[in-house]
């Protein structure tokens, strides 16, 4: 028997998100299958992180056990990006297999992680384009990011953070979790064509108008929709909708009532997982 | 009676084309059901480029005949962006109606274009990427960029360009256009995320790994699949499997077999319609 580790990417705008369903296309059922394929075995894979339909992954991980001497696992990612490619557009696939490695018994993709990073993405721009609507959040107002920036250094840390979680309706042990790191960057977009150039005839600048803004968190666990519920609160307070200091309180509430909007799934990137 | 033309951009990979079709989402179908909405009136547009499926537009144009003195054509763009949005994700849509203008009675979207304007992407890159699979041609080997523009330079002019179409079947009275200018550059994507830099545990590299390489081919009028031909065929060149002086012999023997491949529909931009 052997355990085998996957490293995925995923643009997950074709996707019912992460987890198998029947009669929809998610990324574990299109994985397995693939892997049925391959090996005529039914496989069923444990993906680190369940992410929702929309959301997108650079760095996710799955592992699952195999009792086939056969196939190297230096040569699974080959094999099955080919097959996870074949019936798409020429040549082309939303999943790709980045790495496949040989792991210990001991080893599960979900209960081994020690923490993990997502990045969200923001396109700041006067009008929304078409080209970038399933992966940012398009946000037309500036943004002050200043004023997110200080919302931010509330966040890090550990703290219960109840109020940034879309509660399931299940109770759990615990709602504390500890965020490592919270980075805001900003940067602009290069090699995007933009549709109001092309309107105004403007050959030389072809390119997007407008800035990328990528929130960056990592910590050792994240609550339902946590990252997604941080970001709308940040994004109220960078569209002065609330004071910078407001996040502190909102955390000391518990009350998911008091934290801001919860951003859309198409700017969410699970980006790396820690072991 | 008043003759409306849109400028529109869109995405291309939701759509089966341009061209409206029974039981599949169409581009044309969307704007006219849009129309339909709200007016209350069935109205066919012409669209000047009937694009095909996963080709993309920045500056299609429509043009069509409304008897409804209602509305005026400057609220048109807001009142169809919102009724084109309201079913997709969350405030997002792949369609966005530009400018809406009054033109006089005989103008014709279609009949009345004196050029067209096209972009063709490449993204020339050691691996594929999930992110970019809808928006360009991915190529892994390093393209012969001086080899490409050596290659170009026997298209641009006016010529019988039969050995760049894709065959209607139904005969057609000429296959002579102009290409007024071919024209190749190269760039840098920012702002994209690489998920090779996130396997790697790579904060700082997290942009892109590659280049883009950007066709813009203006002329007074383009053959089925004749972009998207001539970029094959450059293509090739770019990859050492033809000359660049092939270019002329293929233009003169008239033979679509001679020439190169057509390149996949995600890579083509419709930029700019000329009157």
């Amino acid at each position: 028997m052997r355990n085998i580790a996957l490293t995925i990417a995923y643009d997950g705008s074709g996707f019912s998100g992460w987890q198998r369903q029947k009669y929809r296309r998610t990324v574990q059922g299109e994985i397995e299958a693939a892997l049925l394929r391959l090996t005529g075995r039914q496989i069923n894979i444990d993906g680190c992180s369940r992410t929702d339909a929309g959301v997108h992954a650079l760095g996710q991980r799955a592992s699952f056990l195999l009792d086939d001497g056969g196939i190297p696992a230096e040569r699974l990612p080959l094999a099955l990006n080919d097959l996870l490619a074949s019936d798409r557009l020429e040549g082309t696939g939303d999943i790709k297999i980045l790495e496949a490695q040989e792991m210990p018994l001991d080893f599960h993709a979900r209960y081994s992680a020690k923490g993990k990073r997502y990045i969200y993405r923001i396109f700041n721009a006067a009008e929304r384009s078409p080209f970038r609507r399933t992966r940012f959040y398009q946000i037309e107002p500036e943004l002050d990011i200043a004023a997110m920036h200080e919302a931010a250094s509330h966040i890090t840390g550990t703290h219960d953070f109840k109020c940034f979680e879309t509660s399931s309706g299940t109770p759990r042990e615990s709602t504390v979790r500890t965020v490592f790191a919270l980075d805001i960057t900003e940067s602009t977009a290069t090699g995007e064509l933009c549709e109001r150039a092309a309107a105004r005839g403007d050959r030389n600048e072809a390119e997007s108008e407008g800035r990328i803004i990528s929130l960056s968190i990592e910590g050792d666990g994240f609550l339902y929709n946590m990252v997604r519920i941080i970001t709308g609160t940040l994004v109220e307070v960078g569209l002065h909708k609330r004071q910078p200091s407001d996040t502190a309180l909102i955390i000391e509430s518990l009350d998911r009532s008091r934290a801001g909007h919860t951003a859309p799934p198409q700017g969410l990137y699970l980006y790396e997982i820690f072991y």
